[in-house]
């Protein structure tokens, strides 16, 4: 069994990155800027968003945190985001999802730029993806993808069953694995909440990607042996050993699962970790996309 | 069995159409106003587009048939986009495909505005389906996703295999079949070129889309008893003893497969006319898609 050790490769890609950034200040070109936009003090929120945001910062690139209060209108935040759409400087930017609940969060994504739109979640970006045009591809699916290449997963031919099918995890890694390029190229089945045989269908797959957000979801018994397995899941559990109080459980029951398995990704330090490495590497390709979108 | 009548369901819904365009009407509104472009004179385009336009005038929508010489350029032919796009009586337009090799194709669908391109093909169509938002959605698999909802298929929980992954039916469709919508909230697999177990895939299927375009592929002994069958092909094949001097062919294999299955549409006449009644849909749909897109 090999681990697909997130936290590990993405350090490498923030090195890859480092290294890329140095070659353009050594060339006297312009240094990829990002910028985040919170909207008030949801915790989890500004984790992230300063963890992107030290990212930046450890590879070299400009960054910006905007930092608005629980109480700013929709019209002031589609100022700010227009804003961003016009300032030449900045290359790439996010609105930190979720929006406090009286701003229309679909409006607010609708008016990205999507030539900025290093979340890939702008529609044009989402139908740039299906059709295998340039874009940006959202973080999560691309990480993962990233952690196949890397690890040299096979996909070509193999049946990757997709366990969810959300707009950010589950749909999108559906496109990228059944695309006619490598990784990929996999025969891909999507199931979800109404889906009847979900166990036999995971006994049928090659490649199972967990996203329904279920602590502890799949087990051995609905997992062939080799399979390779791919958790995206991340639930807090109350954990009185732990200083934190918690701790982090994926959507797969690692142990007896990790048993029968060819690759796994653990929780934490799997798929998480990818996720700000493919941000980033979104983010060295926003000066390119000014071209092609 | 029941036989999924295409061309009498699209002949109903060009009735309905009728009765909503002379309700307009009566109203003084608007009527829907479908151009089409057509470069060259490639036989099987004219033909299609001349449907189209004629379809157009039997429900009453306006119509523009713009024919161009094969000699005409890129340049030339986004002049018209453009002209298009600004043309307020214009409420939806299509650029027949093909076109000539010196134009390209993905230039040109990247011009169409997306409020008014109603073969669904732009990205941002694409990509607001992949998210479930309002857009217009390509004309054959809208054209199914219609002949199931009319004849009610069962698609909630069922295992939905599509055979063919291309962006203008496999994939769509999948995207459309895994929706958590009716029809849809089906388990879907994307299965092609490269799917190592086809059959075994196509056994455990409740409904199987085939649109893969090769003649008579879909065998009974592929086919579980009781499944819905959706046959996207169309093949020309030499029959001398037609006038013609062809007939057409669908991806299954009729007889043998439609004597197991549910529900089966035939060809001819079983996807084709959904695909013209479909684009009449997006037509009508076109005046209030202004405010949406």
């Amino acid at each position: 069994m090999v681990l697909l050790d997130g936290k590990e490769t993405s350090k490498k890609i923030q090195e890859e990155l480092k290294e890329k950034v140095d070659q353009l200040k050594k060339e006297g070109k312009k240094i990829p800027h990002l910028a985040a936009i919170i909207v008030g003090d949801n915790g989890a929120s500004l984790t992230y968003v300063n963890a992107k945001v030290k990212a930046c910062e450890k590879v070299g690139f400009e960054s910006t945190l905007i930092k608005l209060s629980e109480s700013t209108t929709e019209e002031q935040l589609m100022k700010r985001v227009k804003s961003m759409n016009e300032n030449p400087d900045i290359d790439g930017y996010i609105v930190q999802l979720p929006l406090p609940k009286h701003i229309n969060e679909t409006k607010i994504t609708m008016a990205i730029d999507p030539a900025k739109d290093v979340d890939g979640f702008h529609p044009e970006n989402v139908g740039r993806m299906a059709l295998g045009m340039p874009c940006f591809l959202p973080a999560t699916p691309a990480g993962i993808m990233e952690l196949l290449k890397r690890y040299e997963v096979p996909t070509e031919g193999k049946h990757c069953v997709v366990i969810g099918r959300s707009h950010i995890v589950g749909s999108p890694m559906a496109m990228l694995m059944w695309r006619n390029e490598l990784p990929g190229n996999a025969t891909v089945t999507i199931t979800h909440s109404r889906t009847q045989n979900l166990k036999e269908l995971c006994l049928q797959a090659d490649i199972i990607v967990a996203a329904l957000g279920k602590a502890e979801f799949l087990t051995a018994e609905m997992v062939k042996e080799g399979a390779a397995i791919i958790d995206v899941g991340i639930t807090r559990v109350e954990d009185t050993s732990k200083k934190s109080g918690y701790r982090l459980l994926g959507d797969v029951k690692f142990d007896e699962v990790a048993a029968k398995a060819s690759f796994i990704t653990p929780v934490p330090g799997g798929v998480g970790p990818m996720t700000i490495a493919s941000l980033m590497i979104n983010t060295l390709k926003a000066i390119e996309m000014k071209e092609l979108i």
